[in-house]
């Protein structure tokens, strides 16, 4: 599907790509937990229903954020892989992250710590280090 | 509206509020156009719908990132301004738009250039500059 930007603002150009509840967690299960499966997806904490997902993936892989192939020893299950252009969100998504730890805590009190995540230290740091740690599993799986 | 959110996911905590297309530009609009009214946020570029406009204008009012108020020497009209909660989004819309001038410019032909908005010069610089700036209108405002 073809994006009909609303407007010439960039940040409203990305929010006509990403701009909903799901696309985002999609990318961070990519990104940060190495999710890469439709199956893997729909087991996420938050539920996502597969209808939802479905419709999400085909708008990232049209929009060139993720790659869907299968690999040469399993003809039957799709992998999704970020894309560079995907891997580039790593620092939106770090900023949002540090924006819910300072200002949401006290309305979600389970809200897990930055800590949990290994995101407790230099920012550029960590943004390096996912980005790496996934580009490096891309070139494992793709061989 | 209390927000029941989905996990425990600072990302997706923050999703639960502003993930959608619009709410950004709301605050886009106050942060870097300085627009204060229901009448300002509807001229936008992206045109909102106003029964969309008032539901976000709400959301963000609920959980602390607007304040809605009248001023005294103008009883007719609302003014809505960012609290320093929201003027906290400021590093994530300025690394979606830096996301974006990297990565959409071959899809959206007519995106506006980062030196149109002043966005072109050291991030860290830009940022601070737009929040003071808009710290400063809010003072003059509320007096």
């Amino acid at each position: 599907m073809k994006i009909n930007f609303r407007s010439s603002c960039p940040l409203a150009s990305t929010l006509d790509i990403i701009g909903d509840k799901w696309s985002l967690l999609i990318i961070r299960d990519m990104l940060i937990q190495q999710k890469k499966t439709f199956k893997d997806f729909s087991d996420s904490a938050e539920r996502i229903a597969p209808g939802i997902l479905s419709a999400r993936l085909k708008l990232l892989e049209d929009n060139e954020l993720i790659t869907k192939q299968k690999l040469p020893n399993n003809q039957k299950e799709n992998i999704y892989l970020l894309t560079d252009k995907g891997i580039d969100l790593t620092p939106v998504i770090m900023e949002i992250i540090l924006w819910s730890d300072k200002n949401l805590r006290n309305q979600n009190a389970n809200m897990y710590s930055l800590a949990n995540a290994g995101f407790d230290k230099d920012k550029f740091e960590v943004i390096k280090s996912v980005q790496n740690n996934y580009r490096e599993i891309v070139r494992n799986i793709l061989g």
